[in-house]
């Protein structure tokens, strides 16, 4: 992955201190109001996907990480505001993985990627080149986020490497450690 | 599941731009007016169940399908119609799983299938062969839908595909990804 | 999988009560002396791979089986033969799935099937259609050998069905019990 | 690494029937008579060692792959050649993995690639790109061969990384399956 240019798109994203988007929790997903500052979640960052009425429908990582970066206001049933602490306890009764795979989420959003599911290719994730956005080019990377702790067969990790090449994107494998941090190995089959 | 004529069938559904059917919530269920276009409803593509009064009643998934295809209004004690996401915050309520759930009934319903539920079964949901209403045959498949977070263990698997067995349906899987999208996989318990 | 005809071949293989074929430990690989009698092994129920000294080497799944069955006698430093638990404890330091994979190849093998390693394709095993040999036809099934204890993510379910229809082969789950009794289920991805 | 080309070279070393050199066993190493024959061995290919005295030092992996080639024999303490078994067996003793490590480094030098101990680099083998001896550049990779039926930990996994990072050199995992094939993953810890 290059590295250069790394931090601009962030900031550029970074840079619209606007009130936050207002939301409602349909328990998998989150319903943005119809508004501009919404739609431009997607439009500008590809967070969720376009609902026909002109809202936007966000997944629980992509809602937590909006929350986190305080652009977003997801509202519980008395209209009050659900906090970062909140959200992400409603989020382990849904999806046990979930802290592991918001590492991985933040920390590749974080460096400018856009970063969506891949659970038709058979992974977590797929992750665009820099700059590129849904739709304009096909993802570049599967990633597999994995805890520091887990052990792997190599079945598994045959299996991670037949995905990816059948697929024809790269193999990323995001590895958490114990404080949130991701260390990240790209994989490829060789025949020497 | 054939492939050919996918969206024929779906368009043919589709292209009664009449205006919509009236109906009221009573929490669960909604009832509809009792009115040839809501028995329609019922008779052309078995949406609910024909009440003796000629009135239709529909699951809260039926009714959100047809708000979002322009095809009902359900009103509320005031008389106004209910939104899609005054709609969705109510079932909410019902059904914490609702919205997985809808996404499965709505994919279904959109390829031209008829969807009920499976709950006499031990399934969320039934369906029919292509063309089939319910009563002319017996449904196919049964269908559970689930969300690409979640984990499974091995006797849910289990317990699902004895279900399938035992009331000779065909198991199917559909798994809701964070896009909406939804992978279907097959499964039958094999002796080799 | 057809069911006729299970216990013929099966049968057939048992019917030579000759004396054991001896072969040595080498860790990952058991080696055979070069005999009739141990070619036999490779020649007629493809156990192993012939090496070229017309000797035939062994996977640990394939030795501690033929021990099971009373065909092969290997034999440690001292020249005494090595018995089903001792070997089995051996394994066990090289492979800790070891038993759970046992428990898949033998039940496999005793329904009279060739069962191979599938690491090059991303899974543990792949297996032949009855009476048929590697080499003569590709294999039919990619088999993941399980535990019934454990939990599974749709990712991983997602990723082992990609597997299997890149390799153009059927997918086989087989969960062990704690009986070491093998429940298979046949997956396929479907779009209806 | 480069495919093409793949055979010429091995079939240039191959092509040397002359009698196979003489050599005597030392535990751990093997010393081979002080001949030009011998002294080609290191001379054109790179094995072993060469010693003060004309002689050559072979390493076990070495040995055993020049007894397969009809190369060398090694000669017991009553001058009998010692068979390609008792061999096996005597480095079985010295080193418990020797089989796996065997099959990565008789695939690697079949393809072409002189391949030498890594052991001061923290790792299992170093491999020359095709063409080059040690000496003349550095090594390109670093190889850890693993057996399929192992597992691994994240920690084991990012340390070889960390060792051919801080090595400058590229990691291969080498994974021997049942049937004595290698499947090779190249590895690079990125920073995306």
């Amino acid at each position: 992955m290059p590295k250069k240019k790394k931090k601009e798109k962030t900031k550029k994203e970074e840079a619209k201190p606007k009130t936050a988007v207002k939301a409602i929790f349909a328990r998998e997903r989150i319903i943005t109001e119809s508004t501009d500052a919404a739609r431009e979640l997607y439009n500008q960052s590809r967070y969720g996907t376009l609902l026909e009425e002109g809202k936007v429908q966000l997944s629980l990582l992509e809602a937590l990480y909006l929350i986190e970066k305080g652009k977003l206001k997801v509202l519980d049933g008395r209209n009050k505001p659900i906090s970062f602490e909140r959200f992400l306890k409603k989020t382990k009764k849904v999806e046990p993985n979930f802290w592991i795979r918001y590492c991985v989420f933040k920390d590749i959003r974080n460096r400018g990627y856009i970063i969506k599911t891949a659970l038709k290719f058979g992974a977590d994730f797929r992750v665009y080149e820099r700059g590129i956005k849904p739709g304009e080019a096909h993802a570049k990377w599967i990633v597999y986020p994995v805890h520091e702790g887990e052990t792997l067969t190599w079945y598994e990790f045959a299996a991670k490497n037949r995905v990816a090449h059948s697929t024809k994107k790269r193999l990323l494998i995001g590895i958490v450690d114990d404080e949130g941090d991701v260390t990240y190995y790209e994989i490829r089959w060789v025949r020497p």
